[in-house]
């Protein structure tokens, strides 16, 4: 008998016209049209090699996991188990826990956090009239409850689920040119189009966006205001104002996603969009869905962010949610409330502060030290990355020599749409020691 | 000035044409169209009526928390802190811990679990010719490997994700009739077309499928070959050899959906299809996509469930889980980990055989105690829920009822397709005690 192809108890059959072999799934004819659409991620791909440990990596973005504070979290864990028992081990709300859910909507309450007392007085003319910020920032702060807040599966599933709620194939969507990669990752199966608008040292470039909205109509701005993934650039006050009246005048929606906001290492902080975003006739934001994630402060493989947004768009999202996983991590919910009620957060948060500072300004000054004067790096007042800019170099055609003199980092094309940032790279600062930094950027500029 | 709606800081404006206000987002317009084909659980939702203590809850699909060996979790929470330390709760791979994915490979590797030992011999006509099952099935179990393992959050991460490689608009999926209420919210939004088969106490019924690939040429097949949620029937090992045979014969992918598979009161195991999938030309499996779960033996709320399935779908479904959440929580795979090698595993299985065992038989005891003659119901050998018939009622009418006399349950008509199932309902029988099952089954009966 024949049995060359799945020859096993069902692989071949004899119906009196000899044997006939069935033939093994054609897979690639069965994925889905979005699927083409998807890539493996350049970065963790990256990451693999990255990992060895005589390479210096500029390549991920990892909070220092040196800095996590174990005995806490071991505490923490200990008392989750005692105080909260079995329940932390079950199915629990797809909402997220309502005490954690609470808490965040708390912190967003008007008259905490960036967002009243930072703002200087401003009058900005942004083609709508004048604005004056300080009269209408208090006023116009929405009132945030546990009812506007989604617990999800970190950041990157708020923003999957903000894609699935929103967009349609043909959609158009404006970004930050560049743009978080996994944002696109994310939003490319959907069918969506990009539409870019090019950055500075002050963010999107916002002037640019009424002209985009009258060509392109796009159904959303996505943004990360505050140190962005992967310049580290912020948005100004000025084109904060001026982004939230634009979108007001035309009804369109901007995703503000803020995972580094709190890592502001010189300089004040600014008000959140989502403060900017009130509605005296109803409570909750309108026109700012806005995203954020324990992952930067507290730890990233718990896996723990949120969504805040208007009610009619947290039940969308919450019913996207129930068919995703349904329900993000009950212990890891626990651990983060346990963690903040111990002032956990509190404590991580000048720790880190006081040693990314060190490790940003160790990679400004080896830039400087190293690199020639053609070459232009951002200069992040915060997060976790900067960027820099080679004078006529294709950065990804540096990378296999990097890595063989012992240095990683991801290539700016990556981020990029249009085709442009062939001469950039994403630097990470977060994850070295400052002398690891030294030396990599050493090494680096001898690549 | 008039400031009705939106009046904050840019709510109004003033061009020489008098004040405008702003109108607020309209979300309902800006939703994308297969957010219309969403819709909130209505188990969930009624799990938060029937959370309420003086309520014997059959409606939710819980565990028996009270059996969870609350001291042996903190021993292992402690265990990974000290042992694996900040690694345990930094990014990790998408794919999951190389252990845990090592682990499940191992325990699917051919010659262990159900798959090879228990076949009785059975020789089946499925149509195609005479299948020996003995003979054959050794030889065709498939060889997995970590590379064919990828963790989710969850199960429902799992479907969730099948769904979105595989599945286009238009597309047909045959499923069990009633099937999986979660496996319908999360592929209804791509806008797949369900064809139901109908089911007996052997499970779907398979003599149907066929014709049934004859008339709706289906991309995929579900099924959940044991214990099956809402009827608790297991497909039979005839139904089986004949569904693999008919699947190889047309080249159809199946993704067999295993939660319950462990928690077997009664009778012998049945091997997985996946281990009938083998293919002489390559390792892994070929027309099996498996799906499995640490929550029913384990806990759910760790969210740690897997895909088993060829390396080309692996590949395809990582990038999807990518762009969904990164990676499934560090510390839960951690933990499960932990778990694992501490034998906590073996340790709970045989305390949920004895607990649930019991607890079946109590219901089971209970239906032929209270209920008419003329009402039928599934006797499920294994898992979490039986269905009950009754006898020209409407399940979802009796339902308020129920709640006012203190006993909850699922109207079966949710899992159904084509609006059958009306006069069924869905019972769990392991979050309640004996006693209480008994008393809650008497409250049902005079309802």
């Amino acid at each position: 008998m024949k049995t060359e192809c799945c020859a096993g108890a069902f692989a071949t059959r004899d119906r009196g016209l000899g044997t006939v072999d069935f033939p093994t799934v054609k897979w690639d004819r069965l994925f889905a049209k979005r699927t083409e659409l998807m890539r493996r991620s350049a970065i963790r791909e990256l990451l693999k090699v990255a990992a060895r440990p005589e390479i210096i990596s500029f390549a991920g973005g990892l909070p220092a996991s040196e800095l996590f504070p174990m005995e806490r979290v071991k505490e923490a864990l200990a008392s989750v188990v005692d105080r909260v028992g079995p329940r932390s081990l079950q199915y629990s709300e797809t909402e997220g826990l309502p005490e954690l859910r609470e808490w965040i909507a708390r912190e967003f309450s008007p008259c905490r956090g960036p967002g009243d007392e930072s703002i200087p007085e401003l009058t900005v003319d942004c083609g709508l009239g004048t604005v004056d910020s300080n009269r209408g920032l208090v006023t116009s702060s929405p009132t945030i409850s546990a009812e506007n807040v989604l617990i999800t599966s970190g950041a990157q599933q708020a923003l999957d689920l903000v894609g699935r709620v929103l967009l349609d194939e043909g959609d158009t969507v404006v970004v930050e040119n560049p743009t978080y990669l996994a944002l696109l990752s994310a939003w490319r199966p959907l069918g969506v189009r990009f539409v870019p608008i090019g950055s500075d040292a002050n963010g999107m470039r916002v002037d640019e966006l009424p002209g985009i909205i009258g060509r392109h109509r796009p159904k959303l701005v996505y943004l990360t205001p505050n140190f962005q993934n992967p310049q580290g650039t912020t948005l100004s006050l000025e084109r904060r104002l001026t982004i939230m009246a634009v979108l007001r005048e035309h009804g369109i929606p901007v995703l503000e996603d803020n995972p580094y906001g709190e890592l502001r290492y010189e300089g004040e902080s600014l008000p959140h969009l989502l403060s900017l975003d009130g509605c005296r006739t109803r409570p909750g934001p309108d026109h700012v869905i806005y995203t954020g994630s324990f992952s930067k402060v507290l730890m990233p493989g718990l896996r723990v962010g949120w969504i805040i947004a208007a009610n009619e768009v947290i039940e969308k999202l919450l019913q996207a949610k129930q068919a995703a996983d349904l329900q993000t991590s009950t212990l890891s919910q626990h651990l983060v409330l346990e963690l903040l009620s111990r002032g956990v957060r509190e404590e991580m948060l000048p720790v880190l502060l006081k040693n990314y500072r060190k490790r940003r300004d160790a990679m400004l000054s080896a830039l400087e030290r190293y690199f020639p004067s053609d070459c232009t790096w951002t200069r992040p007042e915060g997060g976790m990355f900067l960027m820099l800019k080679l004078a006529g170099l294709d950065a990804r055609e540096l990378l296999p020599e990097a890595l063989r003199r012992g240095v990683a980092f991801v290539p700016g094309e990556e981020f990029h749409l249009n085709g442009e940032g062939k001469e950039t790279m994403r630097l990470n600062f977060s994850n070295s020691s400052p002398d690891r930094i030294d030396q990599g950027i050493k090494r680096l500029a001898t690549s």
